[in-house]
């Protein structure tokens, strides 16, 4: 039973390295520990640059957005600058899924990469107990009496796996009889699309983190009135059980750059960024902060610069557009792509008029991300079949569609050497960096009406022509315009396959009609949710799922996941 | 955010005074580590003692077991010599349910004790996501075509949670159409009383940890075929889940004494002892090992006989059974005790009648130890209302039955000053330190078939008149004779609250009839598990839980864990 793959350098030389005092570095197993962030607030502001790393639209495969924060992260200590990257933690539901594991690929991984990619220390596991102990609470309340008069149809807190498990996306539970609690229709969710989830990303302090939780809303009375986790009394408990989630996780790059890799909401459910705590840690220690926000720009993205960085207080001074020409290709309309399914083989092979279709998503998101007001990076993510002319043409129209730079990165095969000139493009388009930080400038203020937020965001991110509000959406709107949830920001869930609602409607769609179906506030979160069409909260597991090529090797390491 | 509670020692350095080697221990954040236990392998055989703590049937409130064995391994400290104390992982569904934490109490914990009460190192976690792996994958085996030909009516495979949930004890999942799988009745129990909790608890090593995962048996085919994990490929990934949770957790207790905490199988339903792979560790480093099994002798303490201690390889050279007066009066017919309830108050006040009747607990119990040829040391927990002659007449009857000795124990007041004398009677009981280990003197021998191994048990140990078996019951036996299993030891399901079936019978129940309702083969943990009536494996909340008064303080130290 020997240790884990060799790290790279003792992490606690990492996080010495990085400045983060001796006492305040705890080790959770070989390879991983955990920061408790307290010194930051005693550490005098660092002229640190901030950078988010976005994507275009992407195939399901993904288009190297971690791979790229990684290598560019390296590649910026290739150049001298004392470099961090945050991340999310992958759900173990994409590693035993299809997906695969979070930790990156080839020579730009985060290690070990089988830590990372199942428990790490336990924070995902942390945020499903505390979930579920509130539900457990619910029908508990529900059994003895129903004291607090809790209308059961109104139940909206569900229970959490951190597994695809499509069986429990609609259950019945209560059943038995006498003694087995109250019949009713449940369902459960994968655990990172948990409010809880979105609460410890974007808390700053314990006391922060036990407020929002005792804010929590599951449900009604008969009367109408909102229930919360403070009115069962759980909330103290359910603070306790994230007591240590809380503290970001310390790893590192397979060159040794320090990663810091906390919290995981969705980012088509949630708001889908790393946590606001560990990207204050980073700030207050490195030159240059590499954060990666979930799926394309549209989604985390957007999300970064009205939910994460009002929460953080500042923005960051360059954003990186990482494409693909496989995936420019899959928008110019080349192959049949199915979500579960390996990808075509007719996609990694050059096709200069496809690739010239698909660029105009590519334009779309540049443009999303240049309404911000940052200077944006575009990365082109080398393919081994990527033609120099498809290149040529990528660089062409990014430069002509307002991007700084774009510039080729080869950090998958090369690591961090292969990100430098990526590197180099991201610290010129950044500025000075002992200026002063770039001001924050989110889409749209918190005091618009909730309703002009959404179509702020449909209109103006996705290219909708208008919102088409469902019944329930409307009675929704109403009853938030009279609480303080009508100056939260708005948190749109919606598919990634495509800038609209519609998976099947690629490239650049506008014009359409962008439906919202329902409204929900989430008080612990601080933000406002409109779902549009349907979304799942619980994946399924495909017919051959990646689980059954996963296994311990004679030595006890874990191998197979991808 | 600042540390935990002050730890006594330095983690790592009660590891290197125990001697495990510095490679060998990773800290796992503040006052809790993991243990390699490769090292045991290349360490030479050393003359330890062995000592099991077992108790009478308890109170609903418990009589103080896991109080004494770290109260007694911090006595033997005192006495000079090199302890260990080691035990099961508390689940959280007590912690937030009725009966608090399992950290011990007084002057007699585990500390940090929050820690060990809320996810230690997540192997309980762990063992839920493994476990919940394999649900997944059953279920969609059928959805995706039913390649394997799974009978829908024989998935045995339940999903787990750590936490009590009532609502969960039956559910319907796989609702809301095509899409959403197969509908099914499923249910979920405590993740404690899970068969991978079992296998984790007995596996010696990673490779015996995949052997046994990969031949958990799930359900039939049409045909009546039983099917495995392995037949699903995913027994490989459930093992990687659990590639550390193998690894023994390292704490200390109040006192700086090394707490070996590994392992936490239920023992009305399971097995109910700490890991084999944990003592292994500790008998291959201290002179005194001091281990509990869970509730009553009947229950965890026939199974660490006949179960645990096949899998070690050795028995003990003493046992320890734990009465308080409180217990014994409530034999004796004091007051009324209901599960979930305070203790009636009349059973803490002096009442020599009904402890003299209640005696008779007592020694059925010390009778049951001494059928395993264990010198038997009877432990008087001493409580605050107990008189000078209750405890007089406990001596008495305990010497009478053939008890070695009979000690009052202080060290819930007084630490492990208050069990120097306990300590002593142990060690003088146990004989020669360096004289051969004490052979193992299992109640039955492997080869007996299996439902004269369950008459043995019930009529030896339990003390029924006979067993009646139910109709399934005789058909699982008829199919369980022509298969290897015939040849596992047997877990008997059943109350822990009686020695018998039935939990309103007190004190020494003699002569009644043992229902066997239900037989089935753990395939994986490698025993067979006969139960007995109804045995609940998922817990409910009370109508006041615990989990109301837990919560962080304004210095972020979890509190309200009683």
């Amino acid at each position: 039973m020997s240790d884990h793959a060799v790290s790279r350098v003792d992490l606690s030389r990492v996080a010495q390295d990085l400045g983060i005092p001796v006492v305040s570095f705890h080790p959770y197993g070989p390879g991983r520990g955990k920061i408790d962030p307290l010194f930051v607030e005693k550490t005098p502001r660092r002229p640190s640059r901030y950078i988010l790393v976005s994507g275009m639209t992407p195939t399901p495969a993904g288009e190297g957005k971690t791979t790229t924060s990684i290598g560019l992260a390296m590649g910026l200590s290739h150049l001298g600058k004392k470099s961090v990257v945050t991340l999310r933690q992958p759900s173990m539901g994409p590693v035993f899924g299809i997906k695969g594991g979070g930790a990156g690929g080839g020579r730009s991984t985060v290690e070990p990469s089988s830590v990372l990619n199942l428990h790490l220390t336990g924070d995902i596991h942390a945020v499903a107990a505390a979930h579920n102990l509130l539900a457990a609470a619910i029908d508990n309340s529900l059994h003895h009496g129903n004291p607090l008069d809790i209308d059961p149809l109104t139940v909206s807190w569900s229970r959490v796996v951190d597994l695809n498990d499509r069986a429990l996306r609609r259950v019945v539970v209560g059943l038995g009889g006498p003694g087995f609690g109250i019949p009713r229709e449940g369902r459960f969710e994968i655990a990172v699309a948990s409010e809880i989830m979105a609460i410890l990303a974007l808390s700053l302090s314990w006391e922060d983190l036990g407020k929002r939780i005792s804010r929590v809303t599951f449900g009604r009375t008969r009367q109408g009135k909102p229930l919360t986790a403070a009115d069962l009394r759980v909330d103290g408990a359910m603070t306790a059980l994230l007591r240590e989630a809380l503290w970001p996780n310390l790893m590192q790059t397979s060159e040794g750059t320090p990663a810091i890799i906390h919290g995981s909401p969705f980012a088509n459910i949630a708001h889908g960024n790393s946590s606001v705590l560990g990207d204050r840690v980073a700030l207050a220690t490195a030159d240059c902060v590499v954060t990666e926000a979930g799926f394309g720009s549209d989604l985390g993205g957007e999300k970064f610069f009205d939910i994460k960085c009002r929460v953080l207080g500042r923005g960051p001074d360059v954003a990186v557009l990482v494409v693909t020409a496989r995936g420019l290709r899959m928008h110019g309309g080349v192959g049949e792509v199915r979500q579960g399914r390996a990808l075509p083989p007719e996609l990694s092979r050059p096709n200069l008029p496809a690739l010239r279709e698909g660029l105009a998503n590519m334009v779309r998101h540049v443009g999303i991300l240049r309404q911000f007001e940052v200077p944006v990076v575009v990365a082109i993510n080398s393919g081994e079949g990527d033609s120099e002319e498809e290149v040529r043409a990528i660089r062409e129209a990014a430069l002509s569609c307002g991007a700084f730079d774009a510039v080729v990165s080869t950090h998958f095969l090369e690591g961090g050497a292969g990100a430098k000139d990526l590197a180099a493009a991201v610290l010129a388009a950044s500025g000075d960096p002992n200026g002063e930080t770039r001001p924050l400038r989110p889409l749209y203020p918190l005091e618009m009406p909730v309703d002009e937020k959404i179509v702020t965001i449909a209109t103006k991110i996705y290219g909708a022509g208008s919102v088409v509000w469902s019944e329930g959406a409307k009675a929704d709107l109403a009853r938030i315009a009279k609480t303080e949830a009508a100056a939260f920001p708005v948190c749109i869930a919606k598919t990634w396959a495509s800038l609209s609602h519609d998976p099947a409607l690629k490239n650049s769609p506008s014009g359409f009609a962008f439906p919202i179906r329902e409204i929900r506030v989430l008080s612990g979160a601080g933000f406002v949710l409109a779902i549009a069409g349907e979304t799942q909260t619980m994946p399924g597991l495909p017919s051959d799922p990646a689980f059954a090529r996963i296994g311990l090797t004679a030595e006890g390491e874990i191998a197979g996941i991808l």
